[in-house]
């Protein structure tokens, strides 16, 4: 097999450890190139960059491996690398992450991670976007690694789906010992219960900050949440064809 | 009937001759609250707000309609609006628009305003989300106008689906004597075809601006791109369950 073409990205930014430990595992199966927002751009969604101009900054980061930070989100990223960096050059694999966090149910519309995956996607590069179920900056990466690693060997051996080129993939937060492996799942219907922290400035202003706690509404066996409560590792495939087809039927009394 | 609670927002921002078009319109069908971002917010996709407090300023944009503006993204203006303005209130209607340019096809996922529209059917509100075809600020919303009334109209009359209440609507820039209706559609498969334009800034750094065409690659003649090209408003059924579901029995062989 002809070494893969890999563009890394991320939305946390260049120096995570997320990002490094992905970028380590990736290395083994290919030509590595990372373009990483140069800060963290967590919520960021499929935010691009228009009223501003962008910038790119090689960096020494990872040694032989050649990465760059560029001052847009995540979406940007994949954009530069494809049309700047890469223009005359096949990208074949866009992996983006290690997030720090949960990507799974409905945090897939707010993540950066996953907005920079399916941009790949778009563009008709198959895309992974990988995250661990962990806040902490420095989360224990181990298990991680190893499914990545362990997913890569399959994906690069079975290949993607002709229709579906993107995989949203969570990794729950257990030593590798009690990790059970991986399931299909589909994306479970949750959301945010949230509240604004309210407070004043040292000029007396009112500000708010967003805060809220996740509420899983969904009580299917075949969800990413009920997989990750079981220790397994679960994989949405998933795509940006938005259309709700069940539907259409009954908005025709609209026409 | 009975009045509804009706949550005008955008992502053009307060001044925005779209947003004023809207309240106008909305404003016959119920009781308004305007809450949108301070700036103009294209692009911004479901960007949320974590890193940065929020505040909310009261503006007398709209005479008798109470109107906020807001720092943050478009996602963050319903999200103030629901749990902190409207915190004991049920609120029965989001309206998101009207945008300059277009939200058809992919550009759903870029999209500030759809992303305003979605976050509120995330949190259980019907919700639609207005786009004219015309990035003219100055724009003619005439036609607009009469859609979205013609649409409300309807939909105050027939209600929305159980599973479906969010509406993704796109409207064609013609005279009110060319448009011919409605159309329910799917979401064309469509990207941008994009590249960066170079340049240097006073300090001789290198600095890079999107720039792009969009293609449409969808033959169909039932999506969102065709009913446009054809003088219909196009009305597409939406919803954040990102799971592509045709391939989930393929993936298994990743188990």
């Amino acid at each position: 097999m002809s070494k893969l073409n890999i563009l890394v990205t991320n939305d946390d930014g260049m120096v995570a450890p997320g990002l490094a430990a992905l970028v380590e595992v990736a290395s083994d199966f290919g030509e590595v190139l990372v373009v990483a927002p140069n800060s963290p751009q967590s919520g960021q969604g499929h935010a691009i960059t228009i009223e501003n101009p962008l910038r790119l900054n090689k960096v020494n980061v990872f040694k032989d491996i050649p990465a760059y930070e560029c001052n847009g989100t995540p979406a940007d990223c994949v954009k530069m690398a494809k049309h700047l960096l890469r223009k005359n050059q096949q990208i074949d694999l866009c992996l983006s992450g290690i997030n720090h966090g949960s990507n799974a149910s409905v945090n897939i519309i707010y993540s950066g991670t996953m907005s920079a995956a399916m941009e790949a996607a778009i563009e008709g590069i198959n895309s992974i976007g990988f995250s661990l179920l962990d806040y902490n900056f420095n989360a224990d990466f181990s298990t991680a690694k190893h499914v990545v690693r362990s997913l890569l060997e399959k994906i690069t051996t079975h290949g993607f789906h002709k229709e579906c080129n993107l995989l949203n993939v969570n990794i729950p937060r257990v030593n590798i010992d009690e990790f059970k492996g991986f399931k299909i799942c589909r994306q479970a219907n949750g959301y945010w219960k949230e509240e604004f922290l309210t407070s004043k400035d040292p000029r007396n202003q009112e500000y708010y900050w967003l805060t809220g706690e996740f509420v899983n509404r969904d009580t299917g066996t075949d969800t990413d949440l009920y997989a990750l409560t079981n220790h397994y590792a679960s994989i949405v495939p998933s795509h940006y064809d938005l259309t709700h087809y069940p539907s259409l039927d009954f908005y025709k009394i609209l026409e």
